[in-house]
């Protein structure tokens, strides 16, 4: 059986592997994802990095979990916040370089997709791969159908509105949501709109709030230090944190949700406080939280699986 | 061809009717729901009415829309928050009194189901319907699949929170849920905490919020009335609406959203509001915002189309 190309297409790096018939990674390379104008270039460049892994042999498919928003049909993508690129031809370029069928899902589809198959969702019908990264999203299977949606953005949980009122805006450009202040990249908001109300102590957090951005590095070494500051903004993370995932678990009904993302697998226990205070939010029983034991490659691993069996509707949508 | 059977299990009223082959109603009867402890006896009295307007016949088949939560294999309401019963076996009842498959769900995914096959979504593929009455809720329709979840409750959109920090308390338990800030049952909590900041002038409203709860006929027709503080709320609970709004938007990406429900039908100009709104906080493309074509009667006619035509996945849970 012939190999498969796995491709994950992030905001800052991009991987691409090739599998086996066995589904063990073959070869891989891992670069920065081309800062380019032009997204037929961007998409050719990852065609020619996998053309190398192939080392001649033709592919049986190849997948594809990208960055959003996605115009499913296309299997392109569409004015990408944090890609420079306006419009990536993902499929068009990939099929035509690498004479295979291309299956092209958002990052976190692809990745649930793979949990469901072959990893901590094996054996569930209902199944939410969550991610807490630069971003916030997720990916859904309900009822054993890997959700989708007209746009192929049927998963954007990062923007669930947790707080209509906090005048803190996201990356997209919405008020109040869940990915506006709890993400990797926008934790800094919280954290100085916290600052500007915190009662105690100036500590070492709170004096780097009020001077400029700081990270969720910066955050939870602090915490861990004994930050007074630090642990109120963890606790308000939490809470956070704990409203998104209701939300989640009352939108899709989960029985697992398997956490993955930079900024979630730094701190597990940010986590766990988060799953427990989630019973304060949540109305339907509330499922397993585990975190995802492919790491880094859940994105990947789900785009191996999506070219090796891919589900019915997305052949529905993106079938030759 | 057999006729069917349709019931919609209200928390203050059942409906339940006779369609005949060319899906028209032949025979109907609506009553308020039995305040029994007894979900035996409650599903019994239902299938005597059942049996009273099929006067002998045998029906093809029963479709049930039935207030939350459920337990979706046993086709049961399992600990309801607002019917006093606290077990109802629908399924079981049902198919012994009436000799006939019965397929049981949410009153919201019975919903969008009939609009999905013969409503305002037929022809779309990503549906979702939304009511807004005592409580919020809603049934999705994403890629041609009817979300059930692992219970059958997928779809609890009226608890995902738009305010996890606004001390106001959902019927469920939950904190800062959408339902517990617009609903028509718990809109005067929401009023309440407005008038405690209001700096106006000492409206209507602003004193009858003060005095005890009010309903949103008072709110609504106060608001007609030029009454100033009404004015704010409306413009509040659009605030709430459009995060709502957008919540769904951003999870299930639809094509259309169908809005059903005697608050909003009530308010159609306050939805109007809301869906405006919704682009501040929305980051799929919207969809179209529609009112319901079927009345007071979307549940019901979902649920004969059910019972007629059952979704593959309601039958490999409920199948016989």
């Amino acid at each position: 059986m012939a190999p498969i190309v796995a491709v994950d297409l992030g905001a800052t790096r991009t991987r691409v592997a090739v599998f086996a018939e066995n589904m063990t990674v073959r070869a891989r390379v891992s670069f920065p994802t081309p800062d380019v104008e032009d997204g037929v270039e961007l998409a050719e460049r990852i065609a020619r990095q996998a053309a190398r892994l192939l080392g001649g042999s033709r592919p049986a498919a190849v997948g594809v979990g990208s960055v959003g928003p996605l115009d499913i049909r296309r299997g392109a993508v569409v004015n990408p916040p944090n890609v420079r690129a306006r419009y990536i031809p993902l499929r068009d370029v990939l099929s035509e370089a690498l004479g295979a069928p291309v299956y092209v899902v958002n990052d976190c589809v692809a990745a649930v997709y793979g949990e469901y198959v072959a990893g901590a969702g094996r054996g569930r019908r209902n199944v939410v791969y969550l991610t807490i990264s630069s971003g916030i999203g997720a990916g859904a299977v309900v009822d054993g159908n890997l959700l989708l949606g007209k746009d192929g953005n049927a998963h954007e949980v990062g923007h669930v509105v947790v707080a209509y009122h906090l005048p803190v805006r996201c990356g997209c450009g919405g008020i109040g949501h869940w990915e506006a202040l709890a993400s990797g990249r926008n934790m800094w908001k919280l954290v100085r709109v916290l600052a500007l109300s915190w009662p105690g102590p100036e500590t070492e957090l709170y004096r780097a709030a009020l001077r400029g951005p700081v990270g969720p590095e910066t955050v939870f070494k602090l915490w861990r230090g004994g930050d007074e500051f630090a642990a109120y903004v963890v606790e308000e993370l939490a809470r956070v944190n704990a409203a998104g995932l209701a939300s989640v678990v009352n939108v899709y009904d989960p029985e697992v949700i398997i956490v993955g993302g930079s900024v979630a697998l730094s701190s597990p226990e940010l986590i766990e406080r988060s799953a427990r205070l989630a019973s304060m939010y949540v109305t339907n029983r509330m499922p397993e939280v585990v975190m995802t034991r492919f790491g880094d490659d859940a994105v990947l691993v789900g785009a191996a699986w999506l070219a090796r069996r891919p589900p019915e509707n997305l052949l529905r949508v993106q079938g030759a």
